[in-house]
């Protein structure tokens, strides 16, 4: 099949890979509708990130069902379903409690970027829709195998409730999609700390009631005056960056908790603010599967539209210019078709 | 009046220094009944922390109302209090939303180890009895000024439930009022992680289902092998080092929390694995007077007997010899008498 591959940083191709294939009573593998180029895929393209050349990239994606392997029941051929980037077999001590991302048979999508994906935990990790759907509907739909769950992640760990402020760190696809967990959950004031105006304009739509373009000490002075000196009442980190994790805990206030789901790179966390403070964290890695059929239903009944993060679509042939627009901020997000 | 002072690592000394007086309307003097020395006095004891040579010590105290400022009502001398060591307004944003430890106005007992005490914002912070106490209540009111609410603080950051698993790392004081508070809160195992007999046998008497003596890998293993390979469902981490951190989050089941209360010394969270694992972090210095009133009544009706972590009691002039006491491990918390 063609697959994007990564052969050293910068260095993005389309290459002729072998199919992925059944290996296991729980694989299935999946004809990639759409797929997507994600934020931490990003971290590899600029070298901040071991890669291993030659290989395969991509986690997101939707797609039909091809193949199952014996252990799958509830899924068959010509399914549409949606791939959560983390595979978990939904019946492990771990994702009994929720926490799906730590299920004793974790896999992930590695060649979300591609003609075809292997899921290694079918049963427990895919949700279908009823009949194909919509071809409108492709982009939010493909937001769920990611960035859209990361979002609502992050404002489920940050505990955003109705009524308080919510402040989100990060402009990026996940933290526009934070913007939206937010204002769905209800969230009074939800702020959006970006500086790019297309960002702002959709973090807006997505239902930011105040924009902070400031960083560093003016944008915490501005988070304290929207909140009058209180802080945020729930904080979403959505980048991973030390200076988003320094930003997020000069913001919460008090007795509050940072929800962070931005993969941790160079980060020291506070730990003496956190303890005099009474800062908590809590969040990580999104447990997709566990938020799939709620926010499956949101999308469908229309009450979110997250696949406006996609502001650019390229055939896979072109997914190296999908990644060096992303790298250099000129699209939020690439859709890739195969 | 004579007071606890240090001067030097291990230069702990009985001096004469000026009483306290009222210099603000939310001030009160407390005559102290009995103090006692905190695991946390031990840093300035060790060097491990800067000391102001010549400086009072000691923050844990009960003893009876002296003089109050203008802008205290609700307490009058010759009232049996109660004095948080750390003190808030709670009236402020922060207190009303249950982080007194963030209050505004905070501040904390400085002479705790003496004659006399001031509390800074006595009408926010201060909890009476009704009349005065009878003396064999004295140590458990004692530990309500901070070990006792302390170890509660973790129990409820580490979000412990009924039935479920709470490990304690820590056998100091404040780690077994949280085998106390795991136990009334209704864990259904509660585990101490101790080594030392006496210590061993508070946890017991206050609720510890199981012991565990090992440390480091081995003590991993002892608790994967209590809850089933699964790990904990809370975590109390009350000793505030790194070893114990890094044990506390290596036994933390994934998506739960770590609660945490010992001082941070020499910490470095381990970010990487509470992202993977979703293994939060809540917690910090307690807010003693939100958990007051509960925590007196629990004591007052004999449900808790928290003063058992006192193996000792010594007069004041004799305060050096109980910080080398405990600084050896020969006790495990000195009641000081004034």
């Amino acid at each position: 099949m063609r697959a994007t591959t990564i052969h050293a940083p910068g260095d993005i191709r389309v290459s002729e890979v072998p199919d992925p294939t059944i290996t296991a009573p729980t694989d299935a593998v999946i004809k990639v509708t759409a797929g997507c180029v994600c934020g931490s895929d990003l971290w590899g393209y600029r070298g901040e990130n071991d890669i291993t050349p030659g290989n395969t990239i991509g986690h997101e994606c939707v797609g039909v069902v091809e193949e199952v392997g014996s252990a799958v029941t509830s899924f068959r051929p010509g399914d549409f379903v949606i791939v959560p980037f983390d595979h978990c077999d939904n019946t492990c001590p771990h994702c009994a409690a929720g926490a799906h991302a730590g299920c004793e048979n974790l896999g992930f999508t590695v060649s979300g970027q591609a003609e075809y994906a292997l899921v290694t935990q079918a049963e427990g990790s895919l949700v279908k829709t009823d009949g194909q759907p919509d071809a409108s509907l492709i982009p939010s739909l493909l937001t769920l195998s990611d960035v859209m769950a990361t979002g609502w992640h992050a404002a489920v760990a940050a505990g955003v409730r109705k009524g308080g402020t919510a402040v989100v760190v990060g402009d990026g696809a996940v933290g526009l999609c934070g913007v939206l967990a937010a204002h769905v959950m209800g969230a009074e004031k939800v702020v959006a700390m970006s500086r790019h105006e297309p960002r702002q304009a959709i973090a807006r739509q997505f239902g930011a009631t105040h924009v902070v373009a400031e960083r560093g000490d003016e944008g915490t002075a501005a988070i304290m005056e929207i909140t009058g000196g209180v802080g945020a009442d729930s904080v979403l980190e959505c980048v991973g960056t030390g200076q988003a994790i320094d930003t997020a805990f000069a913001i919460a206030r008090p007795g509050s908790t940072v929800g962070f789901v931005g993969v941790p790179h160079g980060v020291e966390l506070p730990v003496r603010r956190m303890f005099q403070k009474n800062i908590g964290l809590a969040g990580g890695m999104a447990p997709v599967r566990k938020y799939l059929p709620e926010l499956l239903q949101l999308v469908l009944d229309g009450t979110i539209d997250p696949g406006l993060v996609f502001d650019a679509t390229l055939p896979l042939d072109e997914v190296a210019e999908a990644y060096r627009r992303m790298d250099q901020r000129e699209a939020i997000k690439v859709l890739i078709q195969p």
